[in-house]
This record gives C-alpha cells, sequence and structure tokens, in this order.
C-alpha cells in the first residue's frame, strides 16, 4: 500500500509535533516541510525530508496528499488557509471560534476551486470537544452542556502578561473550579458566572526594581483576560520559570447532563482530556485528520469540512471490518 | 419542513423509550408500533399512533422513514434486522459483541437489495463507548484502552441467578474495581485480569426452604457469568427487591492512555457516562441516529452501516452552519 505524502507548513511546536505523530502512524510518510526562514536553517527529525521556502509551495504540488498547517490563528491561518486550500487537501487548527463561519467560507471558496479538500479547526478544541458537544446534544437534547478547560497553559494570557510594564516574562494557568465541576458532575444544572467556573494562576518574572505590587494589579484588573475572574499573581525567579514552567500541559471537561422520558431520569456524560504537551495531543489528532481528509479526497469530496463532517471510521488505520470486530 | 416518520417495532422498556425520546425531538414524530401481541392491548402514550402487527408490517411500507427496532440480541434481531432490512431503514441496538460481523453482513445483504439503509448496534455499548474507542486509537495510536462498566444491572447475569433452583428472582450489578479505574486514570497502563476489572454484586430472593449456603455457592462457581470474578450474594426480601432494585441504571469508563513523540509525554482521554436509566438513555442514542439514517438514506446511501460511519453532525437538529457556529 503506497503510503500518505504529508507536508508540514510551519515547524514549530505544533510542526515537529506533527512530524512525531507521522512518524508514529505507518501508513504516512513525511515528504516536505515548508517554511518562511531560510530553508538551510530547519533541521527536520526525519531523514530525506525536502524543505521549501513558502513562496515556492506550488512546487510540491502532486509530492504531498495532505499538506498540514501548523501556523497560528491570528496572522498565518487566515491567508495560509485559503492560499493552502487552492494548491492542497489541507488539514489546519484554527482556533479562534468566533472567525471559525467566516475562515469556513473563504477556505471552502478557494477548495471548491481547486477541487481539493481542506478540514479546518482540528485539535482538541476545537476538535474532539467539539465533537463531545455534539454527541451530548445529540444524545441528550433536553439537557445542559458545560466545558472547562485546564489545567494547562492559556498561551493568549500568557502573552498578555508579558505585555505588562514591568514584567520581563510570565506563564499563565487556567484552572476549571473544582466546585463547579463536581456539581455538573453530580448531575446538576447550575448557571455558572465566568467566574464560577475557572481561576487564572499567573507566575511573574519581574523586571529589575519594577513596583510588583503595581505589575499585580495590572494583571488582574485587564479587561477580558483577567477582571472577570479570581486571579493569583506569584512572583518567581526566571530560573524557577524555565525549570518548573517549561512544558505546555493542558486539558478539560466537557460535561452533557440531561433528563429522557416522563419519569425524569437523569443522565450525565463526560469527557476528559489530561495532556503533558497540547501541541503535541493537537499534532497526533491532526494527523489522524489528515488520513480521513486523503481518504475522503479520494472519494471525491471538495471544499471545506470540520471534524463533525468526518466519520470516526475513517480516523484510523484499521478497515471498517477490522473496526467492527475489535472496537465496536 | 415534513417530520421524520418513526416506527418502532417491540413495545417494551427500550421501545417506550424511544417513543418518549421521538416526543422529545420536535423533527420527529411517531407514527406507528409493531407488535406481536394482540394489537388492541399496546396503549401507546402518543396519540394517533397505528398498532400494527408484525405480520401485517408491510403495510407501513411508504409510511415510516425509520423503523427502530427494539426486540432483543438472543433471538428478536437476528432474525428481524434482515427482515424489516428489505423493507424499511432501519436502527436497531444488537450487542452480542462476537456475533456483530456475522449479523452485519445479513442486514448488508438485505438492504442492499431493499436499496435502504440499516445503521445496526447503536447505544452506549456498542454504540457511544465504540465511538470513543475509536477516537482514542486515532487520537493515541501508542496507547492502551480500557472499558470499564457500571456500575449498573447487567441484565443477562441477573437472568442466570434466577436460573438457579432455589432462587425465586434477582438482580446482579457490576461494578467497576475503583484501583483499577483510578490507575488507568492517572495514565497507568496495567495488564489487568478479568477480576481486577470488575466486582459482580447480586441481590437473590430465596424460596422458602431454599439451601442459602447452596445458591450462593452455585452463583459464585457458574463458569463465564460469575466464576471469574469476585462476587457478592446478599439475600433480600422480594419487597426489598421491589422497593430498592426496580430501576435500571447503568453506565461506566472509556478510557485511552497514550504517549507522543520522542520526549514520552502522557495523554489520557476519558469518556464516561451515569444513567439513571440505561434502556431510556440507549433509546434516545437511537432516536439521534434514526436522524442520521434518514438524512443519510435520502443522500442514496445503502446497505448497512454502523455509528462508526457516521458524521457527528448529522445527528442533531442544527444544521451544520449551526454547529460550526455554536458547537465547534
Amino acid at each position: 500500500m503506497t503510503r500518505i505524502r504529508i507536508g508540514i507548513s510551519g515547524y514549530g511546536n505544533v510542526g515537529r509535533g506533527v512530524e512525531q505523530a507521522v512518524a508514529g502512524n505507518s501508513d504516512m510518510e513525511l515528504v516536505a516541510i515548508v517554511t518562511r526562514r531560510d530553508p538551510s536553517s530547519v533541521k527536520p527529525a526525519t531523514p530525506g525530508v525536502l524543505t521549501v521556502m513558502e513562496k515556492d509551495v506550488s512546487t510540491l504540488c502532486g509530492k504531498v496528499d495532505v499538506m498540514i498547517l501548523c501556523g497560528g490563528s491570528a496572522t498565518d491561518l487566515p491567508r495560509q488557509g485559503p492560499d493552502y486550500a487552492a494548491l492542497f487537501n489541507t488539514v489546519d487548527s484554527f482556533d479562534t471560534h468566533a472567525a471559525i463561519p467566516d475562515y469556513y467560507d473563504r477556505v471552502d471558496a478557494a477548495a471548491k476551486v481547486s477541487g481539493k479538500l481542506s478540514l479546518i479547526s482540528c485539535g482538541w478544541d476545537p476538535g474532539l470537544f467539539s465533537i463531545l458537544r455534539t454527541y451530548g446534544l445529540a444524545a441528550l437534547p433536553q439537557g445542559e452542556s458545560y466545558t472547562f478547560w485546564g489545567k494547562g497553559v492559556s498561551q493568549g494570557h500568557s502573552d498578555a502578561i508579558r505585555r505588562i510594564q514591568g514584567v520581563r516574562d510570565g506563564i499563565q494557568y487556567t484552572i476549571p473550579v473544582e466546585e463547579a465541576v463536581q456539581e455538573v458532575r453530580g448531575g446538576g444544572t447550575p448557571t455558572l458566572t465566568t467566574r464560577q467556573k475557572h481561576l487564572r494562576s499567573c507566575f511573574v518574572v519581574a523586571e529589575e526594581g519594577a513596583d510588583r505590587a503595581q505589575v499585580e494589579e495590572s494583571i488582574k484588573s485587564m479587561p477580558n483576560y483577567f477582571a472577570d475572574y479570581d486571579t493569583t499573581v506569584e512572583f518567581i525567579t526566571e530560573q524557577e520559570l524555565r525549570e518548573k514552567h517549561a512544558e505546555m500541559p493542558h486539558g478539560g471537561f466537557v460535561f452533557r447532563s440531561g433528563e429522557t422520558g416522563v419519569s425524569g431520569f437523569k443522565h450525565v456524560m463526560e469527557f476528559s482530556l489530561k495532556l503533558d504537551s497540547n501541541p503535541e495531543f493537537t499534532a497526533s489528532v491532526m494527523a489522524a485528520y489528515a488520513r480521513a481528509v486523503c481518504r475522503m479526497s479520494r472519494e471525491g469530496r471538495t471544499g471545506c469540512i470540520t471534524v463533525l463532517d468526518v466519520p470516526p471510521a475513517l480516523l484510523t488505520q484499521k478497515t471498517a471490518e477490522q473496526l467492527r470486530k475489535e472496537l465496536l
């Protein structure tokens, strides 16, 4: 069987994670890494991989079955999504929830013209969590859904801390409020405020001579990011930051709590993730969806899709017969 | 929009659950109940529903979009699955895991001839648990999967108790071993024996004058059902059985625990269900899949499928646009 030829665009944490995920799936091979840096500065872990400047990406047409876009949602993907969809089947992890409908339309238009298939917003949220929210609504139409994130590093909130005057470096952990999780797990359907769902825990390296009280106040009062939460700020040294906060764990919970019938029977569905490395898990999920995109493209599907459009049977190396026999 | 016309075959616990689930989905209507009893003895909760003897089921052709088969896997479905697939789109909850490949082939052959679409083995296991096992394998190909069932009533084991001499009535609860669940939840990948995964807790009403020690011994030594488990037997009165053990709770856990990359980052996926009523939740899931079957049939799909072949987006009343905007 010929292997699925994978390209990676963007060789950061997620890109390197995709490279490792591809190595762990025997039906895939990594053929190219696309970069905006000097290609000679990219040192792939995989032997024999092409490194290509993004401006020359069209030279890869016909050589890559699925291009996995590993850029960020803020500036990379809004441009790359449609541009790459004009040339390749693609998978990305676009995660600006509010902008998904517009992004979907632009990628869909490009992929319809090229006859390619693009799967957007893949990973765990959006991604597996979106899937579980959908199964929850389907199985228990009379009910309430809850999503909790963490404990994990929020890149956006960490960036926000670092922009504050007097802050040299910092990291922010999002932590679900244990009482709220327990209430929902027990079948409760509370109405929860922002503050009642998550805590924000910040570890900050201050500039020398900075007014720490002022830094703490600036963080805690920051609108949107921190003002609506119970936030803690702890000052640490640069060494502590490097030693204790270098990794990117994350995770969370999706709950659906609902009733059936006239007797008021209650049911609780819970899905949770505990991830040592957010980018590596995201990359692993993207690799599985690249397999599905390759299969659906070969069946003639074109345009833009999401994880909600993909039957689970297309995600693994097992055949439909094996899945029915071994996993059903 | 015209509503999806649902038929129910078999009006027991699951059948009545499907009736209530249909009432809770505004895009569906119940049009017929098929029974092997005297139709006048069936008293539907829904006004205006046809009751039809099974021998006359072909009179419903053209009047039902999806027939939901609510019979049992032991004797009803092996015959009904193919027979109904020759006439209707169907959904069933065939749950004899080992017999699924053969059952699939027979239903597929019948549905291919009739041009109908049949979804087999729907509910929570097989069903939602099968789906989560598949997502687990896809996201973490290097890892281990675990399924725990309970705490819940096992109908098969309860029946086995009742067949023992000296037993008037009884019920059996399957209970996951808490230590095993905790070890897997913590990221461990232990090799677990049957005994290490589940306990079996039996509540027995003895016949008057029965040798209770003998009854207990007969239960605990029963091959396949109890001998390989730590089993407890408690004798109770008929009144206690009626008052404390009349309902059918169930649930369980699916875990996938795996590693990514070269650094050995660990990740744990967990899905759990806590169900007050096993038949009502199963029925609710079947109703959602009846919607998907109706949609896929209208797109021209025929033959036999399982939950693994159904994109999540087809399961709810929401449009693809709404799902992307609200749930993705």
